[in-house]
């Protein structure tokens, strides 16, 4: 086979694929095949948009390291991570809904005691958060992993600051206590751009598009004989609900941050200035009978 | 804008990257954004295929280096790169057919004199290349800059042995003479697999697919008022004629290797050994109307 031209070269591809002994391998490298060139075919590419396509690809893959994910942004702010996780979720049956990982995460993160402060000091306004994890039939779940991580007062996460930092710091795993509820302190999340000094930022700019996400709260949370939950909880009344850079917003994970006085807090804590309180009660749905 | 589901998330997407100011940005956005969210939408991919896809794209960013270029590969192992040439070659009006760059041209190649001896003292069997250049019309085309770059016999490119060589080899620069002829002395090349050690390799492998490519030399061609030239020249009766793991060979350009006897060259050169030698008359285009 040669002497390919653009009316042969698909079916070229496609047959070699095709021989690919794994059949999710050959479906999935044949639909790559077809739709990326399909691609190709219409916006009809100069050599050198091709080239700075390289380009692109080559510098969002040098951008990564254990404390950035230019791929996963690229995935986000393409919507590609919000339609998977779609796809993945069709059926959540009174579950709490999903929303993208994003790219902060970071695996196994410290054990905290419930109502430990998990901002290591840092400077801001303190936030006093609660909640409950239950089966999607109301059952408490004791002893869920409540991975919780989010970004500082100024929108930065821990890692985006590790040289002053020196450590992790606004992220934990707590473990839901005997009624299934978990609480801890921390400060208060804001909105933020997600980081936009590399080849998606520049994407972004070039599509005349903010680089905004609104305050929230990541939450992954495992419970046993449950699928995982992916999530955040949304700060109601953010700037950014309706324009979230990687199309994350539902409103059922929208929550009022609530102001209160100093004085005892609802873990009996004594606060001596202002602060807030975030609640959510999360239902895990046990896996579907098609994936159990 | 929020609450995007499977059904509405691509067109929220479409319409954020609509305020692109440059149509053309514009243009390439939504098409990227359309194909991509019908390739997730047909393979439906797990999460943990996401996480895969993610790490596949990050891994062959990372591969790339001033040696390497991962993603030219992909782009030649799945036809994209044949694709993209044929679709901006399509009026060849009598010129030499084009074929891919490849991932190991070298920018701005050292000018060898006519009849120089290119591979540096490389092992290997001798062979002599020669060629003339010329305009569509026949036009002798005198000072084109002829570069030309090829693999070892054992099938390695100079940038992939950097540290036993200690410098580039089987690559140079030529300049045409008044007559538009150019001829130089280098040693045989051999079919070789792609780089195959990194993620294309893996995912070739998991297609089913050998890495190879015939033997051939790389040859760009720059002359005044035409358009670069940028192909190869197969040997014929390769192995690998006909699968090409980059779908890149063309009848048109496939010559045969001459064998000689040690004795008198065709530049006067007195061989003590056999050798080959391989020509090619090359036919350059003036930029066509719309282009130029």
């Amino acid at each position: 086979m040669r002497n390919f031209d653009e009316n042969s070269i698909t079916q070229a591809v496609l047959d070699r694929v095709a021989r690919a002994s794994d059949a999710r391998t050959r479906q999935v490298s044949q639909a790559l095949v077809r739709h990326l060139h399909a691609f190709v075919k219409e916006v009809e590419p100069s050599m050198q948009e091709w080239e700075a396509a390289i380009g692109f690809l080559t510098q969002t893959g040098q951008m990564c390291d254990d404390k950035r994910q230019e791929f996963i942004l690229l995935s986000d702010t393409l919507g590609v991570s919000m339609l998977v996780d779609a796809i993945n979720h069709r059926d959540m049956a009174g579950a709490t809904d999903t929303t993208v990982l994003g790219p902060f995460y970071v695996q196994n993160p410290a054990v905290f005691p419930l109502g430990s402060d998990i901002s290591d000091g840092m400077k801001g306004q303190p936030l006093f958060v609660s909640g409950t994890v239950a089966s999607t039939d109301g059952t408490p779940l004791a002893g869920a992993a409540v991975d919780v991580w989010h970004s500082d007062g100024d929108g930065y996460y821990d890692v985006q600051q590790m040289e002053e930092l020196g450590g992790l710091s606004m992220r934990a795993r707590l473990l839901t206590d005997a009624d299934g509820r978990f609480h801890f302190w921390t400060i208060k999340p804001a909105a933020y751009p997600i980081p936009h000094d590399g080849p998606v930022g520049k994407m972004l700019e070039a599509q005349g598009r903010h680089p905004y996400r609104p305050a929230h709260v990541h939450f992954m949370i495992h419970a046993e004989g449950h699928d995982t939950l992916v999530t955040h909880v949304f700060i109601a009344g953010d700037d950014y609900l309706d324009s979230d850079v990687v199309f994350g917003v539902k409103d059922s994970l929208i929550r009022e941050l609530v102001p209160h006085p100093p004085g005892e807090a609802p873990d009996g804590r004594l606060m001596g200035r202002d602060y807030h309180s975030l609640a959510y009660d999360f239902r895990l749905k046990r896996p579907s009978a098609s994936a159990a």
